[in-house]
């Protein structure tokens, strides 16, 4: 089936930035589906990430033959030179995004474009070359149609995309790829994180940092994680799941973990506000933050703003008890309450009273109708 | 061949970081080796690290066994699974080392434990596990010795040795590794730049940061590289083939490319100074660096300083003529002139007059000297 006719955002698909037919995009119309003979059998509970469908997107790309054409193949290992820059210098990107099965049985995907286009941002970051975001999803719709049968029906169940592009490079020396591999896998979402209470705790320490200015902390590049995994682990030493990561002297409040961040509050100047750091390069432009921006501030309620937040705000705002409720965003996640931030040998304590809380559950709510077609919305896009 | 009876640097063979059992290494003294029965044809001149030997070591490990015994197997691919977290998140990092024919036919490491030690410090970093340094630095010995032919008889040439690491995690959510791949592969080295005047020319712009406080600078892992890719990239539109990545608002200078870097000068008191920027956690740490502040310290013929120095401070000395020369130094290029650096749309002139400049060659010339083996020193390790 093609993009849904209830107003699907075509404008994007005009955003391909090919310039040359040196980098002419793979085109799905080209696309070879070879099926597995031995389809696995789909448990139903487990972890995030750990259980993948029956098959795979493989698109590969050289300087000397630009891209082959896409295949859809069981799934299973790569076989990749021990060279492979993709190894040693973290010449790779990926997206994630999700296949929800709706309450009228249909398969939909939420706003997949803006994953194609943060996509081919982070190749054009990794000089990895570039391929038409248009074609890439519709290979993509056609590799969920052919694992249809692993999208879980149920009200919060989805299946997990992971769109993978990395250096096939096989020579040291750091340099431009000469080769490349786009490939496709996906996998049971279950629940991202473990938190009984329903709520994080975060560790804010400015003793590690995620991403700074002229870096890549804009662009979904593995390296970017890597980094990121000691922090995490010591911030289980006090207690917490993830990490709030500082940035500058001032202890700017940029992203959690895999998440963006939304402060519900009434700020200084006495005004209800939904506050979010800017897109000023260190932080995810991610699909859902830019959602809940959009979705807050057509209601019209209350102050919808980007802006640098700090520790010594958020402290004083709590002190005030200015602060209604913080909270997480990420499509892996969704939307996450924030319950504790540990900051400086202090426990500060995020109002947070069940899963019910107001503004959290509330712009949950509109997104999960959207995304189970309970509510008709032009951010879908049928399978 | 045991490590030289000539005084190598013992002292380190004891760091190795062991804490339980868990974590206990492998050992050298399990390796199995399986022969390639088709050895390869050696190229005489080729690229920097395109042309591999016969041979790689591989040592797997994951947390439910342990370690397992090392292998020397014939070069082939690795199989990856799909979702493999150095894939996705950049989990992985490498080590670069040289070995030596010396003008006695005798092969030589320089130094290899720093590379271990440093190793070991990444792997903490990037939460991979820990090993003994020295048992790997046998098997790297013993992997020598099964393609010693591949060791050029030159007194330039050597072969590159790439110890590598990274997760074979095979499930998404990014998470401590509980597998990992441990591997070895090495190289023809050929020339690393490709400067026919034999100086380099550096574009300094603020617009890119290598690495920060708190992040990553300091370890070998893949990310800080390919998030460089690009500035790199820029740098040749401007004529130039290296970065010279400066850092914060005084544009500090900090690396070029894949090098540490040296100003040989007249400082601001007056004093001749051979000055390196400080390893405060976004320098990289390099061999070749502490070797070079080793050697001319024990000259005691000028000032050597670990100190940070500006942009405004090098534009100021060159105007006043008092920069004599400066170098860039690391494993693969070893010693390298710089001639021009391009910095805010000027093309700024260091001095250097021809490869035998002063203090480059001097430095060169002794380090070359050690590890080809015309000096004894106990900065060598024979194989």
């Amino acid at each position: 089936m093609a993009p849904n006719d209830t107003g699907y955002e075509k404008q994007h698909l005009s955003t391909a930035s090919m310039t040359d037919s040196h980098n002419a995009s793979f085109k799905a119309a080209d696309l070879v589906i070879q099926l597995s003979s031995a389809p696995k059998h789909k448990p139903n509970v487990v972890n995030f990430g750990s259980v993948f469908t029956d098959h795979m997107l493989t698109v590969e790309w050289s300087v000397a033959e630009g891209w082959k054409a896409p295949l859809i193949r069981p799934f299973g290992n790569l076989s990749l030179h021990p060279a492979c820059s993709a190894l040693h210098y973290g010449i790779q990107l990926f997206e994630g995004l999700k296949v929800y099965r709706g309450v009228d049985n249909c398969l939909r995907l939420f706003r997949p474009m803006l994953n194609m286009n943060r996509m081919a941002n982070s190749a054009k970051r990794a000089c990895l070359p570039a391929f038409d975001q248009s074609e890439l999803l519709e290979c993509i719709r056609r590799l969920v149609e052919v694992d249809q049968d692993w999208v879980p029906l149920s009200d919060s169940g989805s299946l997990y995309i992971r769109p993978t592009f990395i250096s096939t490079e096989a020579s040291l020396g750091v340099k431009k790829p000469t080769s490349a591999l786009l490939y496709v896998i996906m996998c049971q979402a279950g629940s991202y994180f473990h938190t009984e209470a329903g709520a994080l705790t975060l560790w804010a320490d400015p003793k590690y940092t995620r991403a700074w200015k002229g870096g890549t902390g804009d662009c979904k590049m593995g390296g970017n994680y890597g980094c990121s995994l000691l922090a995490q682990y010591e911030a289980g030493d006090y207690g917490c799941q993830q990490v709030l990561w500082l940035y500058g002297e001032e202890h700017q409040i940029t992203e959690a973990g895999t998440m963006n961040i939304f402060l519900h509050w009434t700020n200084e100047d006495g005004e209800e506000e939904l506050a979010t750091p800017p897109l000023d390069g260190i932080i995810l432009p991610g699909v859902t933050r830019q959602s809940i921006l959009e979705l807050t501030r057509k209601w019209g309620e209350f102050q919808v703003t980007e802006c640098h937040l700090t520790m010594t705000q958020l402290c004083c705002a709590l002190k005030q008890q200015r602060v209604k409720e913080m909270f997480g965003s990420g499509t892996a996640c969704m939307i996450c309450p924030i319950g504790h931030i540990v900051y400086q040998g202090e426990n500060l304590h995020v109002p947070y009273q069940d899963k019910h809380s107001q503004l959290t559950s509330r712009i949950a709510k509109e997104l999960s109708d959207i995304q189970y077609g309970r509510t008709p919305s032009n951010w879908t896009f049928l399978v």
